[in-house]
């Protein structure tokens, strides 16, 4: 095929100006402008790929939908979004990040209506998600870094939050803690509808109860002020908690800032442990916080291989994946002391 | 023109199976792909942008070229994003980030050559930046959200890296400090002739110089880990040294981590002034940080303005914009006390 060189040199001219020609981003005159679309013509040289995508339907763009970058990249999505753009650009596509948090719709459908991205990979996935039907109706193939209530028709891989809620309890009651609470992401996404909100939620009362212990959740939105605010009233309801089991980094780092400027020592007064966190996240606080670590690179791997299989015809079998975050114990969990308000 | 829609009813199928026969997705038989083609072509009916694209030229797609993702999105970056993908929002565009980091811009070449970016919001400019040629050559029109060494034909905006360090080292002299140490970006990050690393030494060592103090600089990577081992490495070599300016969030939080552990004083034995940070982040710290906030929703605002100007030949002046980080007071600055390893 030519290329942009050919058609600079059998249009004497310099490759700047077949570009400037092309875009017309700086003015080429007319004369030049006739010069290089007659060399174009001789070589038969297509501009660029929208042309080739046109005829091969295929843009090797792979798209993370992303609607909540604004509140940041946690430790997980970091090594997710690294590990599916490796895996994505091992097997010759491209990943790019759209950033598109519309509730209607509007934005994502006009993206995928112009046929930029031969498939998507979906985060923070809603039990019900209004974007299973819209990529069903564009006819995008998808995979789901997430799980809507029903997902057995559809290709995902998520975390297993029962068993990572469970494993959490069992390293906190081993040490002798009975009054736990849980720090949870916000309200709002508990009302959306969001996946790790409501299933570590569910998670927690169905474990607690089992084993005869009181429910106590605080629900915070994704900032350290906010994670102070909810501690401090949780210390006023709640005096008895001597563990905190928290799934929000931001508010977990408001939470001991607030448990230290209220004299409290960690863990000896209360232990905290971070669960979808990653170590690298825990090695930002003194003391070095205890994490559950979400498998991130696992997921961008198994996500990304699973949406090319479905672009190119050979997946046999659909990604029905969970997997549980890994404990790393560090120095914030430690044995049940006394009740919160309570002094020797 | 005609939509999806209507080519599904004059062939009297579903929307899905138009999207089907249209992505190949899923099978469709023969005779209903002719039903399908022959309603598309009655009604001339284009697929997508893709075509429209071929036409207009345009896809109102802006891609921000961000080589290191995997490090994380800074509050600043964060800022920035969200600021740029509302500014793009409101004129009609889209923003996507491209995860690329390829130093021999190959990926960049291909994404670029691809015509899927009407322009590019170039992130983690260096000095002597490759991605500035190439992205003449294809002739991508783009705005730096930092500068090369000589920046003046180019549209750029940036962080006034000058004012900054002086204003934090006149917030640190005002409150008698001396001894001051700068913990900057990697020493991988200087050596690539990364704007922010190289611009703030050098603005740190004329001040310092100009003051009659003796310039420390300790660079670390992006990790707390790193920043831990810095400054243990710094109470060894410079032990008089009684505040740390700061430029790297994680290694931030690692020095002050590793002072705690030491049993130091924040800021009783040591102030922390990280720059190009956020009041957000430094509220993840006990005690609350002072930061120096850079100006990420003001650089995403006048990046995508500039760039669609550019875009649409609207623009009248060049972008050349300095924007100085603005000093947020909070509780790890103080008087300077004794030296950092004398005991009183």
């Amino acid at each position: 095929m030519a290329t942009m060189h050919d058609v600079a040199n059998l249009a004497g001219v310099s490759l700047s100006t077949v570009s400037y020609a092309l875009t017309g981003v700086r003015p080429v005159s007319e004369k030049t402008r006739a010069r290089i679309q007659a060399a174009m013509d001789q070589l038969g040289y297509q501009r660029n790929a929208i042309a080739r995508s046109l005829a091969s339907r295929r843009t090797h763009i792979l798209a993370m939908l992303f609607p909540a970058i604004e509140r940041g990249l946690s430790g997980t999505a970091l090594e997710f979004v690294t590990s599916a753009a490796e895996t994505a650009r091992e097997r010759g596509y491209h990943l790019v990040l759209w950033p598109v948090n519309d509730q209607e719709g509007h934005e994502t459908r006009e993206l995928l209506q112009q046929g930029l991205a031969d498939g998507a990979l979906v985060m923070e996935v809603r039990l019900d998600d209004p974007r299973v039907a819209l990529l069903h109706e564009v006819g995008t193939p998808f995979t789901l870094i997430g799980r809507t209530e029903d997902p057995d028709t559809l290709h995902y891989a998520d975390i297993d939050f029962e068993t990572t809620v469970r494993d959490a309890l069992d390293h906190l009651t081993a040490l002798g803690h009975r009054d736990i609470a849980l720090l949870s992401h916000s309200r709002a996404s508990l009302d959306a509808g969001y996946g790790p909100t409501v299933r570590v939620g569910a998670a927690f009362e169905r474990y607690m109860t089992e084993r005869g212990l009181s429910v106590v959740v605080r629900h915070c939105d994704e900032s350290a002020d906010a994670g102070r605010i909810a501690t401090a009233g949780l210390a006023a309801s709640h005096p008895r908690v001597t563990a905190l089991m928290t799934m929000n980094d931001a508010a977990t780092f408001g939470a001991m800032a607030e448990l230290l400027e209220r004299g409290k020592r960690i863990p000896d007064d209360m232990s905290v442990l971070s669960i979808v966190s990653s170590p690298r996240v825990g090695a930002l606080s003194h003391p070095r916080l205890t994490t559950m670590s979400a498998p991130g690179t696992e997921l961008g791997r198994l996500g990304v291989t699973s949406l090319i299989a479905q672009i190119e015809g050979t997946g046999a079998t659909a990604l029905h994946t969970l997997i549980p975050c890994r404990l790393d114990v560090q120095s914030t969990t430690g044995p049940a002391r006394l009740p919160m308000n309570h002094t020797p």
